[in-house]
């Protein structure tokens, strides 16, 4: 329960407290909560390909997404500088018979399935590690914790906890729907899965499910389910590596303030330095796994390294 | 041996009449070779996992690339929709005390670390499978063989043939340096590991360890060392998934014809159906194979599902 | 008045004919009938300043435009390279206290206020001219007719014909009204004022006006005022320059066909050799207009020069 | 000359005391120097339309052009949507034969000829008319004076200063030659020409002739001819609307100061509220002036209303 609906401030304040990992890892840490995620876990992780199963978790990228033109984020538009047709009708110049085509894509990086780099939010003009906003994001980017950062690491033990379909009607929740921690917990014990130090959480709330059905409406920034600004202790508590949802943000929306906006986010990024995933395609692993009763699966999920970038589209692979 | 410099569009049409995979998986086929790789691949590449190191092949996204606009392929430009200056100076609008930083990419898909899709080389007017180069590109994408159709498949074993430290002086291949088969199989031997049905194979020549040191110059396009034409019946014949390097194209530049443009991707992409990697960051892992002498390793290296795409840039992820 | 509904290809094909302009100005013309506009034209078109006063007959550039996503169409997306807010951190590395602000724009060049160039349209694989579409516009751009080929030529004598002030009710004609060689003669007589040779035509439907007040709608692709196809021998045979409107496409949607898509372009654009200007803002000029009782005066509708554009967003001068 | 080399923040503080426009059309003015063109000057400039001749000089727009990448400026970059040689293959689903081009371009405002607008530069973070200049360009743009507002505005009497064809050697002012008010009286009075309020003045270094001879080289941001940093109380004194030049910056680079960068910007943008042109092309004008000895004409040089742009490209018309 939110202790206070009218006092979002000073709720964030406390949780960001409470919860705060700055200095965790040294004052030049760059990773956040990837610390957690070693190769021990990693060893692990590997472990679980059993079938040699892989699915992707990723939306398409193209002009049929969610976004409406929010703080200016448009669906990707994908251009060609060579076609087929050119190549048809011989005009490409090239010798013996080659022929090619290339192309060029324009698209936030916040456009689809994502990571949410550390420079992504900020809180009372704090970055990630308790860095002035101001000097780590400037036009130029990310100067200091810039996705690049994070090439390497996002490799290792994925936990599906499919709360739609545990709590929800039909797998899915309801638009406003806040999953508590209590409703977390359930779902692995049910699922017979445990959550802990370095896992990638993959939480699934089943509404990607119901608007590919019934078209985008408000996906992008409108009412979802999500996760309750409460689990902020479980989030850290946890020790997970990073959270993904199928859900534009990963929070609940309207948000559980009166007057708010992502309050989870100015929480988990800023002062847990938790990888947040959003967008992210669920359904067929999630209906994989309730197929076969296992929930853990080895998951790479690789942003691109866009030097300075406050987030990436990525393309995660899981592998049961 | 190129049997007759002269003559690059006959040796083609006898390379690619030799190495053909047309129909080989039906007349619908929209993945090559990565039919080859399989559930039982993948359990055997998950138990290569032995250290849980991961390495990232991706070069970093970003304004000092190799592109100079040839065929306008040019280096990213990444740019900021949201700043943590804007959030310092208050004036993003947000409630509470939070801030965000958004960005943007414009970026070719093949402009560094890439996988060429199957509908990024024709021959005569036919891509992949045999289908009219004309039907299967136009201005609106790759509308049969688009990347996406690749998102959940590579991952795998993949293994580092390091011609470039075997054979090379310092590690580094000469520019115009024709890689054959028989260079493939020694280091192969040498390295002790074994390239077969359904491997993700990784040449590195050591070519971008020489423009990281020297400057980009020509290597988008210049001369560099890479495989030869001759080695297309040997691309066939291993039934390898997929092949990348560390160059801007895989084959040898100068290419091994009097007037020729990359006589073996002709052969390689529409024929074969190979997928093939370009600009890949091979330094870091060539040098932890060579400090531990195991060569094989898990590999993940999911293209973007851009709908239509004939290419995408990737974040590759070996893990040992 | 349409002879047959249910005859698009057939009309079209009788309208081409009788309004070809193919090989009037030599076979490698590329300015169609901006022929037309000379200086004789323009010293006379310079007399008709005389109050000084200039209107801007452009809408703004930006997200807040009637794209919605067909065929790619976007919205202007605008981003900064460099910002003030980044300078008043002092974080710009410049010396003695300089600061600066660049930026980016990724836009459609058909978003908004634009010509349509003479690659825009073609007829059954002919482009202007009578040259093979293929050969024309490949994914380079149009290799022949470029915009840029127009950069000097447009300004000259413009003439507002304000049918929705003359024929609409408030101002305004309904969508789908389809305005006849009639109307413009009607129109041009009651406002006192002659088309002929040269002239660079300004058509007021009093769409945008109405879009305007209600929100952008079907502005782009919907219902809406416009030439009717019956139009085509007045475009012909008045020997205009150029003609434009403030709606999405110049002629009526519904398009008056039974089963059609923008015939009257098919005439114009590729026969006619017509520059066709859509998305003007004719409010300001139309009530000034409307005020004096002038309806023509000095107009300057300079293309950006983009090398091998089918089209260009102007910013259109009228001085009066 | 300049008094002190060694100091350019000092002198730049006392030419922006000198020269400042502050507060002189209210602390509301968007327009700067733009105020001083009105409707009398453009009845004055109407009538210099005497042959009815019109001259582009806007450089053309694509990947051939002179930016190499300084703060992520880039080349156009303009690829199509639909082309010619999809229509010639019929596969555009369109009806009755109707086929179609369309177009994108992806540019930085500063990328070729351009205007710069008044949030371009900052003096110790204060842009025109002494607002902080982290208030009026965010990442968000221009919110208080972007090039919008000047869209109606920039049609009047254009004058031609071509220094390098009185002054230079071959038509051309060497690179690092600084011109000054002496020059550029000397210039005027030797063509009989005066410049005064109000005027829309070009300066024709003969530059671009050089770079379009021997190749780009440095031209964006190398050595060049320029307007010295003492010519600032003339820009003031003269109170003309804008100036122009055919150089990448307007100014003399290297700068006359010993450690510096573009200190006459510093003072002519956020103190005079000078509308500054670049890349200008002058060439086929200052042949034209050379031939007939008219060095004044009708200019029309209308930015592109981008909403919130601190700069925009442009073709300037100018009508003789």
């Amino acid at each position: 329960m939110i202790s206070d609906r009218h006092d979002p401030e000073g709720s964030i304040a406390r949780a960001a407290k409470a919860c705060s990992n700055w200095g965790r890892w040294g004052e030049d840490d760059v990773l956040g909560t990837l610390n957690f995620l070693d190769g021990a876990k990693r060893r692990e992780a590997a472990a679980l390909v059993r079938r040699g199963t892989s699915f992707s978790l990723s939306q398409r990228f193209d002009m049929d997404g969610p976004q409406k033109g929010w703080r200016r984020r448009t669906n990707p538009v994908h251009t060609m500088l060579d076609t087929g047709t050119d190549a048809a009708l011989g005009l490409q110049g090239f010798p013996h018979g080659i022929g090619g085509a290339d192309d060029v894509i324009t698209m936030p990086l916040q456009c689809s399935t994502q990571w949410d780099g550390l420079g992504h939010i900020f809180d009372h003009g704090k970055a990630w590690n308790g860095r002035p906003a101001g000097q780590v994001v400037t036009s130029e980017g990310d100067l200091v914790t810039g996705i690049e950062h994070m090439a390497p690491h996002v490799a290792g033990r994925g936990v599906l906890l499919d709360v739609g379909r545990r709590i929800g009607d039909g797998g899915e929740l309801p638009d406003g729907f806040a999953i508590t921690e209590e409703h977390l917990r359930a779902t692995a014990d049910a699922q017979g899965v445990a959550v802990g130090r370095g896992d990638l959480v993959l939480v699934r709330t089943g509404q990607l499910s119901r608007v590919r059905r019934e078209g985008w409406g408000d996906y992008a920034g409108g009412p979802a389910p999500g996760l309750s600004f409460t689990t902020a202790s479980w989030l850290h508590g946890t020790e997970i590596a990073a959270l993904a949802t199928d859900t534009w943000g990963f929070e609940v929306r309207p948000n559980e303030f009166e007057h708010a906006f992502q309050p989870l986010h100015q929480v988990a990024i800023p002062h847990i330095g938790l990888l947040i995933g959003e967008m992210w395609d669920l359904d067929a692993l999630g209906q994989d796994c309730a197929d076969d009763g296992v929930y853990e699966f080895w998951l790479t999920a690789a942003p691109l390294p866009i030097t300075g970038a406050v987030g990436s589209p990525v393309n995660p692979i899981a592998v049961k």
